[in-house]
């Protein structure tokens, strides 16, 4: 699964990762969770205050909850996803009572650029 | 906050963790995460079908889609957790249409016993 997630403090990137799941054999290792802890090390912080997420496909559940833990400031992500996503479908994560920190949440930013990556990765699949 | 989590494979341990947020600050360091990367690693598959996970607390929204996106067989759980729990409180991940693998679903297993735990960590940090 192509997705790519770049986290941004005071306009320069500190982590930037590509979902790894099956190259390391690691279910967890979605592109937002690698950028999160690269940039916590990075930073030498569990807390990612003032910085921002880039991502190319709305977060599951894993990520979205990641995200809070984290303490992003802002959320944009370009595809929707229907099937796993977890802020406009599903769960809606940070619409739970159980969501303490909810950042600033930007949808749809290049989702049509994005949504035709996914589509010619899956098509050469076929 | 004191959680432990425990993955078993025909009757025996494959893996084992404790939170470690705080310690290696890394916000994604909870025990069940932590668990689940080193089963994969132990066994060397991104898939633990056939493998169960007990863990002292409900889990949260992101380790619910992380043991659901590693295949566990059965969540064994001890105290429920309102606050920030994502299987029978908030998002209630496993329920939603958007979870594509349920394990089966074993909480209040020893609870009184967990949240004793809890509260006398918590006691002694207030």
């Amino acid at each position: 699964m192509p997705v790519g997630a770049v986290i941004v403090r005071e306009g320069a990137i500190v982590a930037s990762a590509g979902n790894r799941t099956l190259r390391d054999r690691d279910p967890t290792a979605h592109a937002e969770l690698l950028a999160i802890r690269a940039a916590c090390r990075t930073l030498d912080t569990e807390r990612l205050t003032g910085c921002d997420l880039y991502v190319t496909l709305e977060p599951c559940a894993m990520c979205a909850a990641a995200i809070s833990f984290a303490r992003l400031r802002r959320l944009y992500w370009a595809a929707g996803d229907p099937k796993g996503g977890a802020v406009e479908h599903g769960p809606r994560f940070f619409a739970q009572p159980t969501c303490h920190h909810r950042p600033e949440l930007y949808g749809g930013i290049r989702e049509s650029e994005a949504a035709e990556m996914l589509r010619a990765f899956f098509a050469t699949r076929r």
